[in-house]
């Protein structure tokens, strides 16, 4: 039952001209302890339960009023609806999996689309609402413990005189994707937060154009002091958590920034300005680690001693080991999601297809390392794990640092029925995925790495029985599926049956 | 969309005054071809889809129009409303799995209440309506290869000077039994009519009174030629199949009857009156085999040299090789199901409960041979089928040749979190279960016999961060279910975590 929610007496204005839907929290502890009184006031919408039951066929799947209620208790309703009119303009066609903080998720016949995805198409995991932020207005405030506190605006950044630009493909990847297999089997708390059941398409690859984050920081604002380990990041959305408001937060060790260009200030995404549902104006995009590192709608960057206290950084994506759940988890007893393992998936053919085949079956999915490794080699099982194939290196798109290989390979099948496929990914370090979900299950429902398994039913036409079947069923116009469907007609002639059963009987003469 | 059946021009009479419900067919070729004429005009309604999405969440859980249409579309749906009252009565307060023809699950507390199941809980899986059969007016028909063909009263044989009497303790169950756990994973056709969603209920024990089949064959009709070798049995029921009519029937070896008093013809259950949905006034008891072939309203025998042609012995209750599908079944390449084989389930706890617990988890359930074996061990894991503890033989229930045991057991458990419980029986040949459902896959859909599994969510109140967190619950009134909905509180105290993660920090030093 939702709550009715009456406009608020106070209402939360927004930080700077040209940047709305952009509130200020971080900065004003008083103003954070209001928004938590005025909150505690309420009692809001349960979390939407999908995980004991089945998905609803919708689109969008989910539906949580909860956030839509936050809003509206402090009269900021409107960032609820501008969002889902960006993604209605910017994702029209991808699987809106919770429409708000919205999810939403590649289709996997665009994400085969290439070794790119398109914009469009790409994935999307938001914590809040998007900020509708005029590019002139930008400013990034860059603080902490850096020589030179300083302001940039984006013309700035953008001067390729200041700082020399690069261009990076990057694999992002929600921590969730195929949070699904894990939920259907070991149902378990997440976040705390809607942890949306993504299938296999929380992933996508771009080439983003910017500067690298190193650069900035020792050209802009001086270099950090030598106390300086974690880069704290902050996002323009604001962020609910038990009752409290936040600015989008999370950090990277200075390492990871300093070690390499591997941490980039982004505009151009696959050579478009960054859409708004992705940051414009300006976003982090950090190679090989969790999706959630690299913050969008970027305004604030902090060198700190240790790593950010925002609760995304400190109570959230982390991984327990399969002794910790719901009865003894603390924050502390699960490690921090920063880089991400090797997985791979199958996107076709889809979970339960019928395939008839002249004896191979065609599959094609992604592979993806993250913590600066590559993607090696690809395997794929028919069997469920017993006998591997190797991916032919032609058959997979090239190489790259931080990015997915898409991949596709012919797989003999003599065997017809319901049979169970898995793939494996072999990485620029060794190392291999887990072999069935539960080797590696995390309560909060993080990082599903194992060989991802789907079923297929096999018909095999080159083997006579089967032939003489589908013959007979074209030609008198019958449908094969859905198989659970019998057929109206005698499998087998009477004489036929009986001339067999007469000579074969089923108890011995003596 | 279901046809509409406008009212017939023939209806089908019923064959004998005091036998509401039944109509011969068997004896009358052209009446089963008018019937079929009748028939093959209409277009029916499909049969329910229930293995390609989740089940309703409906007492009855599926009604198929199918069948109504087809009693109508002859003239007998009264047969149809009669069944259905007669359910109500009899079985108020099982699970209606399908409303018809009615097949109905008894629930797991219902059968954990002893060695034998009470009358108005035991399973039922019917094939056709209900007959309403005056006891005075039944007569039982031995014909085909006897020595003298004959018929029998009631009376005559209930009269103990005629036949001596006898009891027999039997399991009875449907070879569909446990099939959820097949569609769940590999949904298949079936017997090409409505296989319902049967879980671990549609088995149940009673103690029959009747008298052995082999003594009124020899002493009422004169024994049997020869060349018999199987006996067929016919019930009452009407049975539709492929637009034709049939009276139930099915048939088992001769030498089944002959070598024991293992096949009954019984009037009484459990020391009542059969209930009219059990067969009344006679029906036959097979032991060991599929209950099938235990036919309910018997009224006719035959002597024959060949199984029954009946399409339920012929086309139906076939295992077929795993591949055997739906491209490439006949009738004659699956074998004939009679004697069951071992096979076992869990019913307490039922799957996916959480348990709170002191170090131990009771396990309850049945465990079953057919074939002429008995339940010799019963082995329950608490790991998916690596470690197994054995059920005391003081926990099982006692000894039958025919009939199921029920056990139980407490198993030691250190782990939390999701665990995955399996049992498997060994019976008196040492046969055991196969391990995954898979292993024994038959694209029939019957027989299900591979080690039965759930999972539990444990948790371990011996353990100190457990109980802690449950003191903390319980003192603040707070549900731990259901697990997925996060908790409100903070999950550690901000000082304890910093400190912790000041001394184990994530990345190292150098």
């Amino acid at each position: 039952m939702a709550p009715v929610i009456s406009p608020p007496d106070t209402t939360f204005e927004e930080e700077k001209p040209g940047w709305k839907g952009y509130i200020e929290w971080e900065k004003y502890p008083e103003k954070k302890a209001l928004a938590h009184e005025i909150l505690s006031k309420y009692k809001f919408s349960d979390p939407p339960e999908f995980q004991n039951r089945p998905l609803p066929d919708t689109n969008p799947v989910i539906i949580s009023p909860r956030w839509r209620e936050y809003h509206d208790a402090l009269g900021i309703g409107h960032i609820v609806d501008y969002s889902w009119e960006v993604v209605q303009k910017e994702k029209p066609d991808i699987i809106h999996l919770l429409q708000f903080p919205y999810n939403g998720e590649t289709r996997f016949e665009q994400l085969l689309k290439g070794r790119l995805t398109d914009n469009k198409y790409h994935f999307i995991r938001n914590h809040g609402g998007v900020p509708d932020i005029n590019e002139d207005a930008f400013e990034l405030e860059i603080g902490g413990l850096v020589n030179t506190p300083v302001k940039l605006s984006l013309k700035e950044l953008q001067d390729p005189s200041k700082f020399t630009q690069s261009e990076v493909t990057v694999t992002l990847q929600c921590s969730g994707t195929r949070r699904v297999e894990q939920i259907k089997e070991y149902p378990g708390e997440g976040d705390e937060l809607i942890n949306a059941p993504w299938g296999e398409g929380a992933i996508g690859t771009a080439t983003y154009r910017g500067v690298a984050l190193k650069k900035v920081l020792k050209y802009a604002a001086g270099g950090v002091l030598p106390e300086c380990k974690h880069i704290e990041f902050l996002g323009a959305d604001t962020y609910f958590k038990k009752k409290n408001v936040y600015n989008y937060a999370v950090s990277v060790p200075y390492r990871k920034v300093k070690a390499n260009e591997e941490v980039l200030l982004a505009w151009e995404m696959n050579g478009k300005p960054l859409p708004k549902i992705h940051g414009f104006p300006l976003r982090v995009v950090v190679t090989g680690y969790i999706g959630a590192r690299s913050v969008k709608w970027l305004y604030k960057i902090n060198a700190l001693t240790e790593p950010s206290m925002g609760p995304v950084q400190r109570q959230e994506y982390l991984y327990y080991t399969t002794q910790i759940g719901k009865q003894n988890a603390k924050y502390s007893n699960g490690f921090s999601i920063q880089q991400m393992p090797v997985s791979s998936a199958i996107l076709e053919p889809t979970d339960k297809k019928v395939i008839i085949h002249d004896g191979k079956i065609t599959l094609r999915g992604w592979a993806y390392s993250g913590g600066g490794n590559w993607v090696e080699r690809v395997e794929v099982s028919p069997d469920g794990g017993s006998v591997w194939y190797a991916v032919e290196v032609d058959d997979m798109t090239e190489k790259h640092y931080h990015a997915w290989r898409l991949w596709k390979i012919d797989v003999p099948i003599h065997a017809e029925g319901w049979l169970e496929f898995c793939v494996r990914t072999w990485d620029s370090s060794n190392n291999t995925e887990p072999t069935y979900v539960r080797s590696a299950w995390n309560w909060d429902l993080h990082v599903t790495s194992s060989a991802h398994r789907i079923k297929v039913y096999s018909v095999n036409k080159t083997r006579p029985a089967t032939a003489a079947r589908l013959k007979y069923l074209e030609e008198n116009g019958i449908p094969f599926e859905p198989l659970t469907k019998p057929f109206e007609f005698q499998l087998e002639p009477t004489e036929e049956y009986l001339a067999k059963t007469r000579v074969y009987k089923r108890e011995p003469e003596s």
